[in-house]
């Protein structure tokens, strides 16, 4: 039998821009499931793990930057898209998630695969709904036509993120052979449309904001994660070219450029003991940073601290929160931060100096140093295309590439730093391959790597995925903080070793695979690694932990030599 | 620096019978896992994936019968355990669950791996506290020690269930070397003990429930999923012997025994046209039972019913409930069934009849059909050592078993039909192999094996694990259903054709492997399967998923004719 309730959710989310669909199989989900394939303009994709079918979606829809729907069946099923829902949700990421659920009088009554559905999510969606059981009464069909239209809405509108409908099913399941979808053969009713007005400020609050701003000499420039920005990014180099602020970036900041700082991680210290750069005023927008060091280092500092964002909770990171600023951030760069005299000279040296000395010297200090993941990591980045995507795991894939820097490409930096986890690294990426005819670059640890490995479960190509695989073999990163690495339970509990390797799983699921061990051989790997192929290519780069250790703590010791050596 | 509020979260863990943790890495969690590694009592093992961690947990947990903990580090990964701990709630399985948490100010800060762990398991937890976030005034020391104290109580109180302690920590994280946990050194406050009574009925309470009893002689007796209990099964012998019930088992309820039914699954139809059949009241105890038809049939019956649960909220599976008996099932059983007049023999001889012909018959009439999944698990079934532990994977692994029925053995069937998904069926059998030197087999489909592949990525020796895969390439519970069958989006939709085969996944992680694909080379497999061995050992049964739909049909309308022919 076909449900008018799911046709209509199919018809309603088609119209409202919908146009990719992750399903996992079951018995309950079917229905629903059936109303999105069948849909003509609704492209579907099945991924059996729901963990990841939901970081698959996640990366398909941080793309998209619309919603894409997932559908699972009742029971666990629903609770392995949590880690995924809860990414999406403080990475500001459309979902509309569907979980088909038994009817409320079946629940808690040892039926199969039924939990208790309301509000599974809790707090990590915008919305949870739950669909009306029956829609024989015409308020009935109207009640969840209205849930479907309003979730849309809610997912799409910003700060975006996840929104939750429940859908309870009775049987039977499925559709009769003669029984057609009715959007096949009528026109539904239309969406619910929304229209999102630009917020600006009139001549008064400019004229207030431009006076307050004029009190500070010395502004950091501070853009948290977002997605690349061609209009930011041409407002912030005229800023530095003007010397009006110190420009800081992260790579998952998308906003590295000339001039910007970025090797701030080996120099930063404390804002008592580096007087000359603490500043007076930080001005932030998008979300979160990446450099702990930087946090607190603004945490010490007197400054305070303005957030440019439209809607939407801020946080206080720094903990000097004074001002929130409800505008879109290319409307503030463009009517306020021009307007500023030149920034105090001594603050912007004391910044440039140490990172312009760092660009000089950091690549040939490291190319002292024994092969292992910094250098192969390096090599890796000057080999990236020119353009593409690249995908960095947490945590210490992520790290590392910050601590290097990225060479000036046009590449998107994607990573998931809402709850920095590392249980969708992988599924994000595969997720993206699905969008793009791009280079999707995935940069990863072993311990993300193997950890997502049903990314891969599934019948669909991957054929522009890199993934470059840095196994030593267990959490590396913990021997690199000064608190395990002295704990004599490092290897078992906190490294936890492990043996595996990727060859197995490369020749399990059709990728091209390499070993390296040395300089010499991922240079001749690097050749051709890029380039198009076939099947998807995996490079794994294999070091070990110790001796990435000792490579990274002597880099450390040489930069700061450097630094001393150069009285910066 | 030592927390002394999870020095005594330990200790008091320890002193209330805890013996096992299972932890997962992570800096944030490091000082609570620290105080478990260093606990000389608790015995701590590391397993990556939080997913399979809670899951092997869980099936430590339903060995032991007394609580497991669980501690993961902050973030995304204590939603990992979301499917493990909804399983174990409705499979009434002790867990104590500690996720790492930031401490308060941090949450919704863009702080690394922070979300919102308060009652994060929603309402598949028996409670969820949060720890003080400091212990340094006496006060908020005896709130934590209370907390862990009351949560170990809840969680092994029937029904036993998952309980959650959420806990902010502060940095720094590590112990200094000279630095000793206070239970090294010290004898620490005693742990909250409970002394549980057993329920019993006055005399005038024996008397009246007689009464009742008495008006019954069509009785049904429906033991639901338990663990095997030698008095329940003498005290069912009895009533069986004497004719005074009928007894109808599912494999797990691990009540299987000479004169139960066994093969209802196959004859029942409808109690208005099996009238004889029907009871007139059904006596169940233990939780949930496998059989749909069952179900069905009984919600169409007249009959009424009785749960037997000294504790606890009872659901309502038939539809008819009755009457909640709060007492244990022994008691019940010792005290009223004996004392009942023998039944209807016709409504004895109407279950017993068809059950003992198909008894007879299933066996030669599966063993003229050819070669796939059910007369491969036939073969498994007859070769399963004399004791030890069977997991069954969801779903149509235990549908087949409970289908065939088992040879009497002393094995303890085990399956998770709390939720009755398929995420953590292999991580369960893994938990449970650390529990025990007796063989654990688990028999499994390819969805649910590839989908907890997990289960075996880490560092501990599985040795008395057999698996028993039968692989069809997708999920073919679909092909035989009715619904699914006939729509056009089967292959790629709902069995989801997957390629994989367990020989990489055997080769990477130390199994023997033998792919099996006719009854020969299963033989001569078989012959040593279940014998001692260094490694743990993959029997991989191929079969397609048409073949064994068809066969399945044909030996259904076989059965269908035999009970036909013989007047059943």
């Amino acid at each position: 039998m076909i449900l008018p309730q799911l046709t209509h959710l199919a018809s309603i989310c088609a119209k409202s821009g919908v146009t990719q669909a992750v399903l996992s199989p079951g018995s309950r989900c079917a229905p629903i499931s059936l109303a999105f394939i069948r849909h003509p303009e609704i492209h579907c994709r099945t991924i059996p793990d729901e963990r990841s079918a939901a970081f698959i979606a996640m990366g398909m829809a941080q793309q998209l930057q619309k919603p894409v729907v997932l559908v699972c069946t009742s029971g666990s099923a629903s609770l392995n898209y949590g880690p995924a829902i809860a990414e999406a949700f403080y990475q500001q990421i459309p979902l509309l998630v569907l979980t088909a659920d038994r009817p409320p009088e079946w629940v808690d009554q040892w039926d199969g695969q039924t939990i208790r559905q309301e509000k599974l999510y809790g707090q990590h969606v915008k919305e949870s709904f739950t669909f009306p059981d029956e829609a024989q009464l015409p308020d009935q069909l109207w009640h969840a036509k209205r849930i479907v239209k309003e979730a849309l809405v809610l997912s799409k509108s910003f700060p975006m993120g996840p929104v939750h409908i429940n859908i309870p099913v009775r049987e039977p399941f499925y559709p009769l052979p003669e029984e057609k979808y009715a959007f096949e053969v009528t026109d539904l009713e239309p969406p619910l449309e929304i229209q999102t007005g630009l917020s600006t400020f009139g001549e008064e609050a400019i004229q207030k904001i431009r006076a307050q701003l004029g009190k500070y000499r010395k502004i950091l420039l501070l853009p948290g994660q977002q997605r690349p920005n061609r209009a930011i990014k041409t407002l912030l180099a005229e800023i530095i070219r003007k010397r009006q602020a110190v420009l800081v970036t992260d790579v998952i900041s998308n906003q590295v450029q000339e001039g910007a700082i970025i090797h701030h991680d080996f120099f930063i210290k404390d804002p008592e003991t580096q007087k000359e750069m603490a500043p007076e005023l930080i001005i932030s927008f998008g979300k979160s940073i990446l450099s702990k060091a930087m946090k607190q280092f603004l945490r010490k500092s007197q400054a305070t601290h303005w957030h440019v964002q439209p809607a939407g909770r801020v946080p206080d990171p720094f903990q000097k929160l004074g001002q929130i600023i409800r505008v879109h951030p290319e409307y503030f760069l463009e009517h306020f931060t021009n307007e500023q005299g030149p920034a105090d000279p001594a603050f912007i040296q004391s910044w440039s100096q140490k990172n312009e000395a760092l660009r000089n010297s950091i690549h040939g200090l490291l190319e002292k140093q024994a092969f292992g993941e910094l250098l192969a990591l390096k090599r890796v980045l000057v080999k990236l295309p020119s353009f593409g995507k690249v995908h960095l795991a947490n945590s210490l894939a992520v790290r590392n590439v910050n601590r290097l820097g990225l060479p000036e490409k046009d590449l998107e930096i994607i990573c998931n730093r809402g709850t920095s986890g590392i249980d969708g690294s992988t599924s994000t990426a595969v997720g993206c391959t699905f969008t793009t005819k791009e280079n999707v670059t995935l940069i990863t640890g072993d311990m993300a790597f193997f950890y997502d490995r049903n990314a891969f479960w599934h019948q669909y190509q991957l054929t522009n995925l890199r993934v470059v695989l840095f196994n030593n073999h267990g959490g590396g990163i913990f021997r690199m903080i000064e608190g395990p690495a002295e704990q004599p339970e490092l290897e078992e509990y906190f490294e936890t070793h492990q043996k595996l390797s990727a060859k197995h799983l490369a020749a399990e699921m059709g990728f091209e695979y390499r070993l390296v061990q040395n300089a010499a051989a991922l240079e001749d790997c690097l050749e051709t690694f890029f380039q198009k192929s076939l099947h998807p290519k995996i490079v794994e780069i294999e070091s070990s932990s110790e001796s990435n250790t000792r490579t990274l703590k002597i880099l450390k010791e040489s930069i700061q030599k450097y630094l001393i050596d150069h009285d910066l």
